[in-house]
């Protein structure tokens, strides 16, 4: 059975958001610990992981210190954690697979992911990043070209495009590694996103969601599972509200209609539903949104929001549609 | 032929030593052509490459913005290099292939290298890193546990710990990707640097020497030869003065009777002499040391200055060394 572990950067940061070195190096081996409780099981692995707290802190670095050191683009901002990101995911797996006496190497590729580069988002971008400035901060970033927009009490926040992910243009890496019996960590913050011009390839200024990142690599490297591990046991309806429902087993049509109804908040439990269905739609045996705290019954498909294929035929109705006994 | 080339950090730098992120696309693309032609030409090639100007920046953004967001330690910084060059080597070779009708995929692997946690580097750091800082400023850093040394006029300068590098960690991962038809970049600035304690893996705060790094991970993936690259065409001898003698072919004990005589700067051309040597002492056939102009000839052995072993017997003694006809 081969899964794609998909990990929020909360994962990697303190319970109360920290995200200091030693902050993200505590998370990271809480998380591997449940990744080698499934190696253990030969299972296959392939992990992801979000970076918005990592990114966050880099963007300030970035600003600080314009005076003295050239900014880096926001592309490069995201290459750097999968580095940083991937070096502690190693550490941490590897000494979790050796507690458990189990022999399995761990890799971690740099991963570009391709976009389009006349993407809605460039024109119209919609992503928040980074901290919060005063108007007058944010106004320097405004003439120095980039998006920044007035959030109310909080301040202004950068805004960047979120491109719609097309290719894993690594996947062959992580594909080749895995058959040489490798726990990936792989598109880590859903890649670096890069575009094909004219004269090559080369990265660009934007945030790929790494839920949608992490569909598409699942998809591409024919992973039977998606799991998207979030801070959550399970996507709820009316969350919050005193009659909260969480979601258990749920085919794709009836999620897909959920959403439409507006029950997962864009930019957080949204592009988790949305990477799910988008997983499943594509053939995926199933995709799980939980906790790690459940890993192991979250991959057997008996824990979490489980979101399976459309039943072949309902009541009353044909279908085209695959059968879900996958 | 399986050759590993050693890249300079400088080699992603533009001409006058400026590292904006522009500089360094515009650099890798010129260094990545000479790549496209080994590999045009049915070569092997694993790339390193180093970092220096890359961390110099890094640790300046650490230090200024200290008060907002939590500095990373140094072999973060390394790592974070791993992957932005790794990023715009991969891009800038997969285009110099595609424009030469190659199919060979590009990888880029993040790449732990493990050194001694008592390495006198560790007790006695010598090695320099990042700006210059007048005293007062040195001092605060230094207050903070940094090792700052007085370099008279320029100022003052941060020394760390340069351990000799073990064992490439991810060497397994490089093989399995070469031996899946990848061109790999593995093991920027030496590898993050990286220790085994009694609770696990763990980075360290130092910086390996990127070409004994080189040297150790050619051998462990069995390279055939390797090319250290620089920007001056030999090692010199005498270097500077007016009766400067450029060496050709020689044998590594001759080599190392040159390096004691202290003809190499520590710092500069020393490592990578010691790393040429290191490397055809350990079974290497031949190692390079030249620039990338002369790419081509470097690699078949017929340009810069070639390492070979020592003859097996030389006129009146006898020797066990290897023959050298590899």
């Amino acid at each position: 059975m081969r899964v794609l572990l998909a990990l929020g950067g909360n994962a990697m940061t303190a319970l109360d958001g920290s995200a200091r070195p030693e902050d993200q190096v505590a998370a990271a081996r809480i998380a591997m610990a449940s990744v080698a409780d499934l190696v253990a099981r030969d299972i296959e692995v392939v992990i992801t992981h979000g970076n918005g707290p990592q990114v966050g802190n880099l963007l300030v670095k970035n600003e600080l210190a314009a005076a003295v050191v050239p900014p880096v683009p926001l592309d490069w901002c995201g290459a750097q954690t999968q580095a940083t990101l991937g070096n502690i995911l190693m550490n941490a797996l590897d000494d979790a697979l050796a507690r458990r006496q189990v022999v399995r190497p761990s890799a971690a590729v740099v991963t570009r992911t391709l976009v389009d580069a006349t993407d809605a988002g460039f024109t119209s971008p919609t992503k928040p990043i980074g901290r919060y400035l005063p108007q007058d901060e944010a106004r320097v970033l405004i003439d120095h070209g980039e998006t920044w927009q007035d959030r109310g009490q909080k301040g202004w926040r950068r805004v960047v495009a979120s491109p719609e992910p097309l290719e894993i243009l690594d996947a062959p890496a992580v594909t080749a590694l895995m058959e040489a019996g490798f726990v990936v960590i792989a598109n880590g913050g859903g890649g670096i996103p890069t575009v094909r011009t004219d004269t090559g390839l080369t990265g660009v200024e934007a945030v790929i969601d790494k839920d949608l990142g992490a569909a598409l690599l699942a998809r591409t490297v024919a992973a039977d599972v998606l799991v998207v591990a979030t801070d959550v046991p399970n996507a709820v309806l009316r969350f919050g509200q005193p009659d909260a429902e969480p979601l258990g087993r749920i085919d794709v049509r009836r999620l897909r209609a959920l959403a439409a109804e507006g029950h997962f908040a864009s930019g957080s439990m949204g592009p988790k539903v949305d990477a799910a269905c988008r997983f499943v739609e594509a053939g995926g045996q199933y995709a799980v949104i939980s906790n790690l705290a459940n890993i192991l019954d979250a991959v057997a498909g008996d824990a979490g929001t489980v979101v399976v294929p459309n039943p072949l035929v309902e009541p009353g109705e044909t279908t085209t549609e695959r059968n879900p006994d996958a």
